[in-house]
């Protein structure tokens, strides 16, 4: 394996095109209930028609529109109220000429009306009697049979993040069950000889394994299932032992490596030589995240593998930038909205970009009077608590030599 | 019980403002990899330094800054290299005048270095002479104790939402449970004689329970545990023993109620006559949304209940407006960045607004060039399809006729 400087770099879009060799995963059966959030596995079209009868949308009287024609304050029309419409049951009666039933919102209209008038424009004399000071037009206060949706409709195509509304259509419809993506279970492995669990008090030369618990708490917030495997020593034995493990219960492995040279040596050569391995990309374009591997681990239904830098912000904005669309990709994920995922602010200093990499400067967000200021959150990517101050990152693009203080920048707001 | 119209309807502001009597829900202790987008119920402060050591940042040479001083390509400083730091533990022995150590990047500095010379300015000759071609400063390519952060330093204040970072950043420190506000348990009764289980058919005059599994589905959506209550029917004592069972389990209780003005009147009787029970508003200046209900359940640590208008999308913009705000009172939650909830579009026609109360219009986002517009989706608030097209809400302010076509607007986005 020759070391990662002779590989030549890939672009970002390198990486995500890519992507595409890794099918999404296996499909599950979902409540409804406890569907939202998930992702549609097929399109759903309505099973019938909603509503399914014709609805009085206000309280009020269910009248032939026809029969309330030209009446006004001044010569209101009078109609025969012969009872009211029961809530939930079908009129005990149809509709005659010059005849009302009383009709609560949501109550099904009689045969012969097609209309409600409110009850704000009605009076009642002598408990029978209805008089009408304003016409209604056929349709007015009611809906209709199919109006939300007719049957045979498309609702939703595969591939579409259900949202809560999305929920109470398909309740109307009485679908109590569909197919869904799973959700990705996604391994996190922890490579490093300095590396310990959390419970442990470090002796001098080890650091905790916050890097693991930051890549997991981040899957868990875009839909996956993180499945946190412990620490492996820098050995290429065990390493391979611990990437074969996490490859049979996980649709993603990601490695949290450490940051020297020598880990990352030791992780190539463990991944590459898994049966069906093969290493994708190692070096990407962006700074920081130089160090990120891709592979695929082989076999009929391929799974991705994705080598975490060391550093801690490399490791954030690694599953923010390559991350983050893998787990869409494995998740089903047709297209979801770009709106509420960036926002534009302004810069409020100069800032140099990296030659010959796509840069990706933590900032915090910050009003002052109407203007949103994105203030760049500096020190070095070893830090966590840079990434802890800031909302979301900007990115100069590759070939720009720098942004200037007050120019508008799109911000990437982390997790959302 | 006066009828709604003898009461004054009270505006958004006022409904926010009645939240403060509501206590936040109890404390439980998580488990640091549960923790993720739970909010704090007590301040954090870092136990430890991070790093504890003095940590080389880069892969290279541990050296005594002033060692290197004066090096250049042309004429390098000479070094004498006495072994090499390993990973995960302490330098086997201290650094003496002219002398460095290899050292990997995450390596601690052995006593005497406070420096590190990259590989790449530097080169080895015979094994153990070291050539310098670039002086480094002291501190240089080294993360100092207590630099990302100090023993003591407060980290998060209480009412803090968990970010992965955070997650990060606690892992480092060890800390493996913390103090988190539980989760909101949200119970959601459905009345109404109209009202059916999603898996029964229809008979004429009836529908299924679509609004209870929207408001659920927000529930979770937004942090909360929803907890389904059933349907009941449009009967007092039904209803007064749903509420009395629901308070019993729920921090929240949400009446998705019929639309009709009997089932309105019915709950707002069976809510008033629950002991210590007290409403607070019913009746609320926004639209849709009018017939909101407010109560307070009373006792010592009294329990909201927010009672729903029955049209769909009129439920679901009060639970955006009025139903997020309340989970968030009870979460715990202190503040949380307005980012990403709203964003700013172009109105793509004229909206009238509704005298007298705030205006709540779905609309759908859609860019076009450059240029991101907000399409008014229109429809009665009886249907839920609407609601399914659109993005997120603009309001109308009390008071404002109407927004221009080609006018600048905040959009909040459904959901987010």
């Amino acid at each position: 394996m020759p070391p990662l400087e002779f590989f030549r770099l890939k672009t970002r879009e390198e990486v995500l095109a890519l992507y595409d060799c890794f099918p999404a995963v296996g499909v599950e059966e979902v409540e409804l209930a406890a569907a939202g959030g998930r992702v549609l596995a097929a399109a759903i079209a309505a099973p019938e028609d909603v509503p399914a009868f014709l609805r009085a949308s206000m309280d009020g009287y269910a009248v032939a529109a026809k029969d309330t024609f030209g009446g006004s304050v001044g010569a209101p029309q009078y109609l025969e109220i012969k009872g009211e419409v029961p809530m939930g049951a079908a009129p005990a009666r149809s509709l005659g000429p010059g005849e009302a039933l009383r009709i609560p919102t949501g109550g099904m209209l009689p045969q012969g009306a097609d209309a409600v008038v409110m009850v704000e424009y009605a009076a009642e004399h002598q408990g029978d009697t209805l008089e009408v000071r304003r016409p209604v037009a056929p349709g007015e206060n009611v809906l209709t049979p199919g109006e939300d949706v007719g049957r045979g409709e498309v609702l939703f195509p595969a591939g579409r993040r259900l949202r809560p509304q999305d929920i109470g259509l398909l309740a109307a419809l009485g679908i109590t069950r569909l197919a869904a993506y799973q959700r990705p279970r996604v391994a996190v492995i922890s490579s490093g000889d300095e590396i310990i669990a959390l419970d442990r008090q470090p002796a001098p030369g080890q650091v905790r394994d916050s890097n693991a618990y930051l890549a997991a708490a981040q899957v868990a917030q875009w839909g996956g299932v993180p499945l946190l495997q412990g620490i492996v020593p820098d050995d290429y034995d065990a390493l391979k032992a611990a990437l074969a493990a996490a490859a049979a219960q996980a649709d993603l492995i990601l490695v949290s490596g450490g940051s020297s040279v020598g880990t990352r040596d030791l992780t190539l050569a463990a991944i590459a030589d898994l049966p069906g391995a093969q290493i994708l990309a190692h070096g990407v374009a962006i700074r920081p995240g130089k160090p990120t591997i891709l592979a695929s681990l082989g076999g009929a239904s391929p799974k991705p593998l994705l080598g975490l830098p060391g550093h801690p912000a490399s490791a954030a904005v690694v599953m923010e930038v390559l991350g983050r669309p893998l787990l869409a990709r494995l998740s089903g994920l047709e297209t979801e909205a770009s709106w509420g995922r960036t926002v534009t602010a302004a810069l409020s200093r100069n800032l140099a970009g990296a030659s010959g990499r796509e840069d990706y400067v933590r900032v915090r967000l910050r009003y002052d009077a109407d203007t949103l200021w994105a203030d760049p959150v500096l020190g070095p990517s070893g830090l966590l608590s840079p990434l802890v101050k800031s909302d979301g990152l900007v990115m100069i693009p590759l070939g720009v030599e720098g942004l200037l203080k007050g120019e508008k920048v799109e911000v990437q707001l982390f997790g959302s």
